[in-house]
């Protein structure tokens, strides 16, 4: 079932957004200022009309945290020519939460985050603040979609991604998306020309092999900086990391329904009560 | 398949945990002086030897947050008689990382996070930090598991919740959890002979209607604090919220592969590449 409720939510009166053309949302986890952010801006502007909510600082691997214990800021900034553009002290799930209740007053008709400054395939979509983002449209029931550039400089080239998002975004946008899921889309770091395609794929079962850079402090105490190593095990030609390595955009559906049905029959072996 | 791997991990030499009963790891997201802590620390003693690793602050709502742009502090402390114990400046899921790499220097038997103090049934599981330390030990093969009270007081009693940990904790040393899954427990709030046992459910379809609550800081001007209505509109009676509310400890396996994988067929109805 396509989510066509999402796609055409109620305009409530007091919204700020007039326009006839799709309303887009716009988050990511680099930050306000990032190159990834506007890159993605200047591609939604050519179809849609775009509102930008984002964090005022880098917000990376936040997962989905939400900010509950403290107050949250949202500001007004005029950095994208023509676009109605928000800063938030909070994380990026909570960019989403206030950019639906206090700027735009309805649900846009996409949410769309990133373009993240690196890779969020396979097990990184646990961690990352990029998916978090439309992870919470996809909870409020807007089609939501996670794009992420395999590459971490801030100087990357984003031509190619920006072709793709905007097929992808196009079709989203005609299609929807079932309910409940969502999309995470990765690009290799690759000319156009280089790019083969389009691969719809499964979440590779790769982990992060995890370092402690252990250094010791002007003042002689120690302290640790992650560091680590990424190891995909999964031999699979179906996964996002199988794609990228070929030269593939991946796009994963992703859902917020963490259960592991395939697991309930084993726990029911159990006696659990007597 | 049940994780023997990971229940009979390699004990290195350099582990400081030399004891022949069953490791446990022990987290939260409360922090290391949370009530919760202590009494998950109190049943565990029973079963095998604990090491606690914990935030040195309250973590809730971190998701899967984890510290990559600054350095993570770690220092052992004395709170629980005994237990051999660590407070951290990072995450739960820092925690968990820290813990197997420079604390234990070995997959722990078990790892237990909380006991949460508020639930972390349904939609909480995304946002939650206590799930987030289980989800870490999961993803690092460690059998996991979260547990959570149905209530937010810190003077809350956890007497019935604590007969529960031990049946739980108890089982899953003796079978195992299958490869990629870990444990979302939650507790009613009621007295042990009010609690009718044990359900193995699935995560329900609930989610937060959120407000925001805006309000003026003395130098006038404005901030926003998050607040919301749980509104489940699950009517199934194989879910948690369900066992929840008919007094049962409710039991959902989890899992860190998000692929909906449902949704691929309707996505490969696109023709991405033309």
């Amino acid at each position: 079932m396509a989510v066509k409720k999402a796609v055409k939510s109620s305009r409530k009166s007091k919204s700020v957004v007039k326009s006839s053309k799709p309303v887009i949302l716009i988050s990511n986890d680099d930050g306000i200022t990032a190159p990834g952010l506007r890159n993605l801006v200047e591609v939604m502007k050519t179809i849609g009309e775009v509102v930008v909510v984002a964090p005022d600082s880098p917000q990376s691997a936040m997962g989905h945290a939400i900010t509950i214990n403290k107050p949250l800021r949202l500001d007004k900034v005029d950095v994208f020519p023509g676009v109605l553009s928000y800063q938030c002290s909070g994380t990026p799930a909570d960019c989403v939460k206030l950019a639906v209740n206090k700027v735009l007053h309805r649900k846009p008709d996409l949410l769309v985050s990133g373009i993240n400054h690196g890779s969020n395939s396979s097990i990184n979509v646990i961690y990352s603040g990029t998916m978090s983002a439309a992870m919470e449209g996809a909870i409020e029931g807007i089609p939501s979609i996670g794009f992420s550039l395999c590459n971490f400089s801030l100087d990357s080239d984003f031509t190619a991604a920006k072709h793709y998002v905007k097929i992808i975004a196009k079709n989203i946008l005609k299609i929807g998306l079932q309910e409940g899921t969502l999309l995470n889309v990765n690009f290799p770091y690759l000319p156009l020309s280089k790019i083969k395609g389009i691969k719809i794929c499964r979440q590779a079962n790769a982990k992060w092999k995890e370092e402690f850079d252990e250094r010791m402090d002007p003042n002689k105490r120690k302290y640790y900086w992650l560091t680590g190593e990424f190891i995909n095990n999964d031999k699979g030609e179906d996964t996002d990391e199988w794609a990228l390595s070929k030269g593939y955009v991946s796009i994963v559906p992703v859902h917020f329904d963490l259960t592991a049905h395939h697991a309930i029959l084993h726990l029911n072996s159990v006696k659990w009560n007597g």
